[in-house]
């Protein structure tokens, strides 16, 4: 299936990884459950996207991203167009079911060979999922200042079950 | 030197990590480039840190991170005084020349290790090396914010190079 070789080198365990994009998915849903429900898809500073909409584009890249490292189709079902906060939390629960169940699908392989994500993002598998990871931090770092802007304080970064 | 047990499922090879590492600390530079001289310490939203306290909080855990955890000594000798921009490059650029010499020091098996960070941090290696990554995300998440808030265009996310 690969023609990667996998050297004596790599540091981070599979489980480990998934583990800590988990923990991240957490803290994030623990921020858009701190919006309140009328500034979800309202508040937003200097003409960036209110958080609902990142929060929207964050479950479009997810679930879709671990489904394509599995299945080699790529596609994203979920729209950016405003909806409630509790339908929000229940398509980012839904996520993180699905993302438990494809992550052990991925063969060990797979994770040093390159795939083109949703048809326009070629890199090594490792690469695309840590964008996915970081581009969710990003988002988030963008809500805790919305919440503090908000005056909401925002649940502690380290904090992670 | 170490009990740790390197199964066959590590998927991230350690040269990636740093090329990944070293590819946001390009980004981030270039974010912290990107706020005039005079907003750096002084412009905040929502009671939060100006930016400049916070690119100095990145300085402060990433080259001693990386030394930390070659060494076993952790220390952190940059404080979150104001200084002038250019000084903050000068600092960034150094710590970037710092890590590209540490990290080939990292025995492999150091990854899978349990340390305690700073005296206070305890974790797998690769945890603390993600949580200094993570933690560079979130805040220059935040910094483009308040660039927005500025009316400043901030530098593309998926730009590294």
């Amino acid at each position: 299936m690969s023609t990667a070789t996998v050297t004596s080198s790599q540091v981070i365990p599979a489980e480990a990884l998934l583990a800590h994009w988990q923990g991240h998915r957490r803290l994030t849903r623990r921020v858009i459950d701190a919006f309140p429900e009328e500034q979800l898809f309202k508040f937003s500073i200097g003409s960036m996207r209110p958080f609902g909409a990142m929060a929207l584009e964050l479950i479009s890249i997810a679930e879709p991203m671990a489904r394509g490292v599995v299945t080699g189709v790529w596609d994203q079902l979920v729209d950016g167009n405003a909806r409630p906060k509790q339908e929000i939390l229940r398509l980012w629960d839904e996520s993180t079911e699905k993302i438990n169940t494809l992550w052990p699908q991925i063969p060990t392989a797979r994770f040093q060979e390159t795939m083109t994500a949703f048809g326009q993002y070629p890199g090594r598998v490792y690469d695309l999922l840590l964008y996915a990871i970081d581009n969710e931090i990003h988002h988030r770092g963008q809500g805790y200042v919305y919440l503090r802007a908000l005056g909401i304080e925002p649940p502690p970064f380290y904090e992670r079950e």
